[in-house]
């Protein structure tokens, strides 16, 4: 048997002895591995080393070398997150509804773990704590595969770990990390069926779309950002340019920043001066349609192509648009449906557009920046769904959760 | 471009009208369709008899030719149906969450359609009525695929359907119907990313593994069931009859029925004789393991492979178990996850079950037949999902929706 098969054997043999714990042993569990990382500081920062020495060998980039490169600062940070996770109400054992039938059938909807969830991921070591938190949390067995350039990282992050399930009396098989880099052992885990449950890919969009075209177990499409933030005629031009600027510039490399930006012409006709400037003074590189490069001849100009990409930088495609219906039929051609924004004074033109374009999350006078866990109040989250099943929009703990009816008789049958 | 994308298209482009419909128009368009089908049922049988024609010539089992043949009667029935549809709750629009952020932002988190379903399904043409008349009430377009023996029948409802849609003031194309009954018309559904949200396939379960296996869109999956029904050593032997004959016998060709009967070795020693002629009367073949065949000679013996058959037939597995969990590892092992019942008059043995056996609905003391959602109470059903994911168990019309975030601000930023 495959490693990858035989560990995913292991979490799915384990994940019902995690299914029914209490609150209270899950979080005791949680705060050991908190303890641990931060006992564990030297062990995780060596194998970090070893990743970063045999990255620099390979000739990974420096900004890939950012992401996977550890300071105790950052494990504390991770340390942390753990605890907050354990602060966080647990969803499990909710009761979602009861139902009396006329039989005097009795039934109760429970939020119930979800079961095995494998986690594939590019090689950010958080992203092994965070997944690791969340999933023990919800009760939920899990299958990691991260980024072959952390592994070190991974495994040193994964024993700490275990190390702390034992401590407080729970099997460590329901944390399963594959060692195995080869590509082929991300494809095997696409198809477990009956051992996975669901499959959430977290990083970038090549990863997220090899796993969405090949997996045959269920997904939870994550992160995609292709947003939009629309300029109305009637939009308060100081309002208009804080959220504008803030929506592109304030984090480009995340899935929720701006990447279109779409202007009213009579809004353009007076203010498309300040809105050049603004972006110039955010350091922001912008690609214009015909007309905004007549206001701002130093624009580039955009092409089709640039309206379907998320550039995650700091550039921004400008195009001026002549009423509201060609600001949503331009989003509804370009969007990912991750998040959309309006800014109006007019109340009827937000309500058309939170009512009428389709994404995860849309906007009246505020920035796409917020479309985020911590955010929204639910704290930590695996991902932002841009999928309309189970999940959409920021994931809170209830996301990792399924449902099951009991039901209770006295003798019942069909007639 | 092919007839399924060309459809999946349009049903796609015109989605977004369907959405923010009122329940009254909808609730008019689906009263419509339902007199145009009484009005059309002569139309409806003529196209019947067509494919009933061909289905004789090629050969088509008698069985096969009872599930695609229609009469006025079973019209009515479909007709009434699409009444009941009408008279549901609309999940539509629902305000399922308002949070109220330090920031000032006003979050609603409210229930949306899906978009565009699809729909794979054999050739039953009153599943063309049901799902086209689900996918209404839930304001989503639907594109439909059924078998290719049933397509003239269901041309002709689909024409119907159109008409009505039409006479209500609604764009008849969010209601497609796939022509091509090449098999690879199936394979290309199943890839259209983007233009469909969905799909939920519908049938044997040779079907449904094709979608779960081939897709790239999202899937549903329905359906598998290989049920169990334990009775623990204290079950009232008169209960413990009615519901196990119940489960197997009352109609073994549908998912909820029973397909291996626990018994424990106490209830097996003072009642095995009442429980084979039981079965006997009900005119069920028994296959037992080696304790049963002691204590029911005329039992064939019973193989794994029967274990891990959906019989949907007058044919029930018998094993005799030590205790609870012997039960309940035999469950683990060979249970679709659908419907598992206890029999018991044992309290901690019924908490046991109903918390650690994990299926869609787990049972005490009332017969796995009531997974259904007429008799959950959520009136006609899309089918009953044995996945984790968006929906377990019985789907009623919310699980054919989805949810939106709405952020109203007054110039956030994040900072």
């Amino acid at each position: 048997m495959s490693e990858v098969k035989e560990k995913a054997a292991l979490a799915a043999a384990n994940a019902p002895q995690l299914a029914w714990l209490t609150s209270e042993q899950k979080n005791h569990a949680l705060l050991a591995a908190a303890d641990a990382l931060i006992t564990g500081t030297e062990e995780i920062l060596k194998a970090n080393q070893e990743d970063l020495e045999r990255g620099r060998q390979n000739g990974t980039s420096a900004s890939m070398l950012d992401r996977l490169a550890l300071t105790s600062e950052r494990i504390k940070g991770m340390a942390e997150g753990l605890r907050q996770i354990a602060g966080l109400q647990d969803p499990v054992g909710e009761v979602l509804e009861t139902l009396d039938r006329p039989n005097g059938l009795h039934i109760i909807k429970k939020r119930v773990p979800i079961g095995v969830i494998g986690i594939i991921y590019e090689a950010r070591p958080n992203v092994t704590v965070d997944a690791a938190g969340l999933c023990l949390k919800t009760g939920n067995a899990v299958l990691l595969r991260g980024g072959s350039a952390a592994l070190s990282s991974n495994i040193q992050i994964a024993e700490l770990f275990h190390a702390a399930l034992e401590s407080a009396g729970l099997p460590k098989d329901v944390l399963q990390l594959v060692h195995d880099s080869d590509r082929s052992s991300v494809d095997e885990m696409l198809k477990l069926n009956g051992l996975l449950d669901v499959i959430i890919p977290r990083g970038g969009s090549s990863l997220i779309q090899h796993v969405v075209q090949n997996a045959s177990v269920p997904v939870i499409e994550t992160g995609a950002g292709i947003c939009h933030t629309y300029l109305d005629a009637s939009a308060d031009l100081e309002m208009a340019l804080s959220i504008a600027v803030n929506a592109k510039a304030q984090r480009p490399s995340v899935c929720n920043s701006m990447e279109t930006l779409l202007i009213h012409q009579h809004f353009a006709g007076k203010y498309m001066d300040q809105v050049g400037e603004a972006f110039k003074t955010a350091g922001v590189e912008l690609r214009g349609c015909e007309r905004t490069r007549q206001l701002l001849p130093e624009a580039k100009a955009v092409t089709e192509q640039d309206f379907a990409t998320e550039y995650n930088d700091y550039i921004l495609n400008v195009k001026i648009v002549d009423d509201l219906q060609q600001a949503m039929d331009h989003i509804a051609k370009f969007s990912t449906k991750h998040s959309e924004c309006i800014v109006t004074e007019n109340e009827e033109h937000s309500a058309r557009f939170l009512n009428e374009v389709d994404a995860a999350t849309v906007y009246h006078n505020a920035s796409t920046r917020f479309t985020d866990g911590f955010e929204f109040g639910f704290g930590a989250e695996i991902g932002i769904s841009t999928q309309k099943l189970h999940a959409r929009g920021p994931m809170g703990l209830p996301a990792l959760t399924s449902t099951k009816y009991m039901v209770k008789g006295s003798g019942q049958i069909r007639g």
